[in-house]
C-alpha cells in the first residue's frame, strides 16, 4: 500500500454550526502540543448515534453545541508527525484512534477507571473536536496499530467494537452462558460477536427489525427474537422459548434504552444474573426493580471504554475471533459527508463511513 | 442461667389463617428428620414487615396464605435435641436460627449462592410455618451459637443483621468510603452500624421522620438528612451539602424501596459507585437510568442473606464493633401476640419481639 | 446406541491390595443410599497419575492403602438405577462422573469452593473406592449428561479437562493474553486447549519430550518451547523470544510440578501476572519468591475443580471449543487392567483407559 | 504552629557516595519541571531498610549505586511552591509524600495497577534522589494533606502504612477474620494496625523478639508467638494452639521475607488462605508448595503502593482507626543523619526519623 505522508498540505474539516447547518471550512493545521502527540491523517470516520443527535438537536444532555465544532470519533488514519517522546510509533503506521484524552493523573485515572476522568477531552463532545477533518492529533496512549488484515475503513469500527468490549467485559465471564442482546444496530451486532468471542454458548438478539435479526442471525447470533407489542414478561416468556433457555439468561447486554427492552430484558435474566446497560435512551425508564432484587441481579450501566479495552478489541480481530465483514453498508467521500448524516439520520443500513479529505477510498478500502 | 431443657412439653403456635384471622393452636412437636436436624425451644422472634404483610395483605407477590400458616423468622433459641449426625451443638445451647433451609445440591447452593436457591424452606413463607411457636427444626447449618454477652432477646436481631451484613458485602470495599443509607427503621438502622463496622468514614441517614433520624444519629449514623418533597436531584444536592460529600457518595444502601428515594441516592451517587437496593417497595420504580449509564453505576440487588452472612453478623457482635442496643423497643409475651402485630402495624417504635411459649421474658433478656 | 440397562448382574472390581498386588475380585454391587443417588455402569476409566502412585508407592502424602482398594476415577458410564428424588435423569443416560461427594453443608461447601471440603469422599483416594468396577454410586450432583456427539470412551477426559478447567479459571480472564503452559502430558494439552477456548491468543507450551510438544503444537498451542538444562532465566528469556513474548507472559500454568519448570515459569511471568501451580511434585521447591514480589504476582494452588467446572468443561465440548482428538492413546479391556498400569506406568502415549467389565468396546467408542 | 515559607534558601542534602561514605553537600534547589509539579521543603524523613542497604551494600538487586544520590523517601514536609496547574494545594500546606513518580500512560498506569510502572521515578532508588535534602519536587498526584492531628512527624510513617495497607488489601476482605503477621517491625506492626482497622478478629503476631512481641500487643495484636527452633510444621501448630485458632488463620501477611517465617505462615493456612509476601529477603526461597496447592492457597507478592492507598492510609489516620503512638522511637536532627543510619543498622527501637535540614524538630512533632 502506498500512503502519501509527505508534507502536510492544510486541514480541511466538516463543520457543525450552532443551528444545525454544515460548512466545509479551512482550519488549523494540529501541531504538536507535548512530546507524547501524534499527528494523524483521517482516513475514514464512522458515524455515530451521537454525531446525528447534536446536528438534529444541538445538544445530549449537559453538553450543547454552543460554537461551530467538527463531528466525528469513530476513526483511523495515518501517522504523519510524532512528538520526540513517542515510542513505537513511526510515520506511516496505520493506526485507531481512541478519542478520548483523560488527565491520567485523577482518581479515575489513576485506578483504572479512566473513562470516568471528569477532564476528559472527547472528540466531537461539546467544546472538543472530532475527526471529520484532515488532520487529528492525538496523545501516543490513544493510537493503536493496526493488525496487517484489518482495512482503514474496517478499522472505523475498533471504537464501537471498544465500547462492545467493554460492556461485554462488566458482565463477567461469559464461557458457556446463555447471554440475550437487545439492539440490532452496529453496537449491539459488535456485543454479539464479543459475547460469542468471549465465549457465550448462546447469544440470542432481540429487535423489531426482522431484516436487523436476519442479519444478526448471519453474524454470530445463535437465536433471534423479534419484540412484540406484549408485556414484557410475556415477551421475556416468548423470547426464552425461543431460544431455548429454560431457567433464564446469564446476561443480558441491552443496546437500546428502550423501556420496552430494559424490562424485557430484567424478566428474562436468571437468578443472579447479570444486565449491562450499553445504549443510552431517556434519563428516566421504569422497571422492575422488584425483580432486580428476588432474583438478586447486578444492573450495571457502562459508559465508553476503559484501559485494555481498545487493545483487546483490537486482539478480537488480530485473532480474527470477531469479523466485521458486512457491518459498513454506507461509504461517503468527503464532499458527500452530509449525505452521510442524512443516511444515517434515515436509519438505513448498519454503519456508514466518511473517508477523510485526503484520503482515497480505494486505498483505505484494501488491506 | 438455669434453662429447662427437659423433656419437650406440647408445641403451641400462633397460627395465621386465610382471611387474616389469628388463632393460638396446639401442633404436633417437630421432631428430628435427618440426623443433621436440630430441635429449638424458640426464645424471641423479632417481627418484620413481611409478616404484617401476610397478614394484612394475604399474600406477598407469588406467596399466597392459602392455609394456615405460623409466621416468625427472626428467632432465637435453646437447643433441646440434635440429631445423631449433629456435630459442634449440645442440649442447653444458645442459638440463632437461619430461617432459610435450602436444597444444598442446586447450581446456586454449590456455587456460593444459596439465597437463590429455588427450592428453599423459608421459614413463615406459604407453604413452610415460621417460628412463632414452642419449637421449631432446622438443620445443624442454620443454627449458630451465640456470643456469651448476647441475650436471647438481642439474637433476634441477628436475622436482619445479616440482611445489613450482606447488602453492605454486596457494596464492596467501604474502608474510608462515604455511605448514604436510605430508611432508619430496623434494617437501614443495621446497615447503618454494618457500615461503621465495616470502615465506613462516613455514613449519612436519610429518613423522612425526625425522631428516626435522631435516632440514627445515636447510632452510628455520622450524618442524618431528613429527604423534601422537591426534586431527587435536589434532595441529592442538598444531602451531599447537609454530608459534607463533595464529589457523591461512595455506595449507597436503600432500605427503603421508596421511588423518591432510589432517585436521590441514584443522583447523590459518585462516578463509579454503587447502590445496593436492600428494601422491595413497589414491582416497578421510575429511576434515572441515564445516571446509572452516564457514572457507570453498579445497581445491585440484594436478596436476604448467603454464605458466611449469619457467620459474621454474629462475628461483628462477638468483636463488639455492631452494637445492638435500644434497638428492641417493645416485648410481649406469646399470649399477646396479636397485639405486637398491631404495635408493628401502626409503625411504633424500632423492633418488637415475642417471647416464646415456654420462655420467661427475663430469662431471654439476661446474659 | 443399544445398551442393555436390565437387571444388574454382579459387580466385578479390580482391586489393589497393599502391598502392590491387584486381584479381579467380585464385590457387593452398590444400592441406592439416599434418594439422590444414581447407579451408574461403567463405561470406561481413564488412568492418572495418582492411581499409578498409589499402585507404586501404596501412598500420596497422608493417604495410605491400608486396606484393600477399588482405583480410577476418571469414568464414565451409563444410568442403571436412580433414587425416588432424582430429577433429570432416567435409566440409559450416557454420563461423566464427577469422583468426589462432599457434605455439601461445610463452610467451603456453603461457600461455593466444594473442593476443600474435609469430609470429601473422594473416588480411589483411601479410604474410598474406585470406579475400576462394574457398578458405582454417586450422587444426583455428581452425575453429568454427555452431548450426544461425545463417545463413553471420551467422556473419560471430562475428569482432567474439568481440572484444566478449573485451573484456568483461577487465572482470570484470559482473552488475548498469552500463557506459559509446562508440561504437555494430558492435563498439560487439556489446559492448552481450555486457554485457547477461553480466549487466549498465544499458548506456548513447554515441556522436555520432543513429541509431546509436536503433539501440543498439533493441539492447539502457538508455540512449543523445550526446557534445556540452562538456568531458569535463560531458559525464561529463550521461552519468551521463542515465543515472540516480549515483557514476560501474563499467565502461566505449570501441570509438572518440577522445580526447574515452575522456576523458569516464575521468570518468564510478566509484571501483576498469574502462576497457576496444576500439578503436584515435591512437597517444598525452592522459588523465586523475590520475583514474585518485584513483579507482585499471584501464585494460586489450583486443587481438583469446583462448583460449575464439569458444566464448564461439558459445555466446551459441546460447543466443541475444546476437541479431545487423539488424546486416548490406549484402550483396554477390563481384564487387561493391569497392563494399562504398566503401560501408563512406563510413560506410554497420552492417555489410557481401561473398559468396564461389563462393556463392549465399541458400543464406548461410538456415539 | 508557625511555618517559615518565604523565599526558598539554599538545598543542603546528605549524600551517599558509591563506596559507602556520606558527606553533606550544597545541591541545586529543585524547580518546577510542569505545571502540575510542588515543591516541598522536608520536615522529616523516616528511615527504611533499603536506605541502610544501599548504605552497607551500595546496591539492591539490578539497582546500583554508582553515582552519588541522596537517599531517603518517607517524608513528609510543607509546601513552598505550587506550578501553575496545580489544584487543592497551597503554600504552607502540611503534606506527606508519596516517593514514586510514576509515566500515568503506561499499560500498568492506565490499567489501575501504577506500581508496576517500569519508568517509575522513585525516590533513593538509583539513579533517583530521595529526600534527605532541603528541598523535593513531586508531582500533586504525589502530595497528600495531612489530617490537623497527625504531626509532621508522625506523617513520616504514611509512606510503610501505605506498604501495609496495600499488602492487606490484596489479602481480601478481613472482617471477622484471623490473621497472622511474620515480623514486628515497622511494616510488621503497621500491618497489624491495619489488619485489626480492616475488621479482622484476631492478629497474631509473630517474632523472634520477645520485647518486639510485646510491643506488638499494646500496639493491636491480639495474640503474640515467639518462632522456635522447631520445624515449620511444629510452628505452625504451635502458632495455632497460641492464637486459638482451629483450622488455620485465614491470611498471613509476612514481613520477614525469612524462610522459616514464610513456611510456618503458609503450614499455618486454613484451606482457601490467602498469604501476601510483604518483605524481602533471599532471591529464592524454599516454600511447601504441596500446601500451596492442597489447601488451594494464594500466595500474592506485595510491591510498593497503588491507587487510593495513600488515600486510605491517611483516612486511617484522620478516622483515627489507626494510631501511630510510640512507633517512632528515635529522632535525629539533619547533622546527625549518619548516626541515624548507624542506630537503624544496629536495629535499635522501630522507627528512626531525621529532621529536615531547616525544620525544627519541636515544630515538626506538634500538630
Amino acid at each position: 500500500m502506498t500512503v502519501t505522508t509527505d508534507a502536510k498540505g492544510g486541514n480541511q474539516a466538516f463543520v457543525l454550526h450552532p443551528g444545525g447547518s454544515f460548512a466545509f471550512e479551512e482550519c488549523s493545521i494540529p501541531t504538536l502540543q507535548s512530546g507524547r502527540d501524534i499527528i494523524v491523517r483521517v482516513a475514514a470516520t464512522g458515524l455515530c448515534g451521537s454525531d446525528i443527535h447534536y446536528w438534529q438537536h444541538g445538544a445530549i444532555g449537559r453538553y450543547v453545541v454552543e460554537k461551530p465544532i467538527i463531528l466525528g470519533h469513530e476513526s483511523s488514519g495515518i501517522v504523519v508527525e510524532c512528538g520526540d517522546g513517542v515510542k513505537g510509533f513511526a510515520v506511516g503506521d496505520r493506526v485507531a484512534l481512541e478519542p478520548g484524552s483523560t488527565c491520567n493523573t485523577c482518581k479515575h485515572c489513576r485506578s483504572g477507571r479512566y473513562n470516568l476522568c471528569k477532564d476528559v477531552r472527547f472528540a466531537a463532545t461539546p467544546p472538543y473536536d472530532g475527526t471529520l477533518a484532515t488532520y487529528y492529533r492525538v496523545p501516543q496512549e490513544c493510537c493503536y496499530k493496526l493488525p496487517s488484515h484489518v482495512s482503514l475503513r474496517d478499522a472505523t469500527l475498533i471504537e464501537p467494537l471498544s465500547v462492545a468490549v467493554h460492556s461485554s467485559s462488566l458482565a463477567g465471564k461469559m464461557q458457556e452462558k446463555s447471554v440475550a442482546v437487545f439492539g440490532a444496530g452496529p453496537v449491539g451486532l459488535l456485543c454479539t460477536a464479543v459475547a460469542r468471542a468471549f465465549g457465550a454458548s448462546k447469544v440470542a438478539v432481540v429487535d423489531v427489525v426482522p431484516s436487523r435479526l436476519a442479519f444478526a442471525l448471519e453474524h454470530g447470533a445463535t437465536n433471534a427474537y423479534q419484540m412484540s407489542s406484549e408485556s414484557p414478561e410475556k415477551n421475556a416468556a416468548d423470547l426464552l422459548s425461543t431460544a431455548g433457555v429454560e431457567n433464564g439468561f446469564d446476561i443480558v447486554l441491552d443496546a437500546t434504552g428502550a423501556e420496552p427492552c430494559v424490562n424485557c430484558g430484567i424478566h428474562a435474566l436468571t437468578q443472579g444474573g447479570t444486565f449491562v446497560q450499553v445504549g443510552l435512551g431517556k434519563p428516566n425508564l421504569s422497571i422492575p426493580v422488584g425483580q432486580i432484587c428476588d432474583k438478586e441481579i447486578s444492573f450495571k450501566g457502562s459508559f465508553r471504554y476503559g484501559p485494555g479495552d481498545f487493545e483487546l478489541a483490537i486482539g478480537l480481530l488480530n485473532s480474527r475471533r470477531v469479523n466485521l465483514d458486512g457491518l459498513i453498508t454506507h461509504e461517503y467521500s468527503f464532499p458527500e459527508a452530509e449525505d452521510a448524516f442524512k443516511n444515517v439520520a434515515g436509519r438505513s443500513g448498519i454503519k456508514s463511513v466518511i473517508y477523510g479529505p485526503d484520503f482515497n477510498a480505494e486505498v483505505a478500502k484494501s488491506v
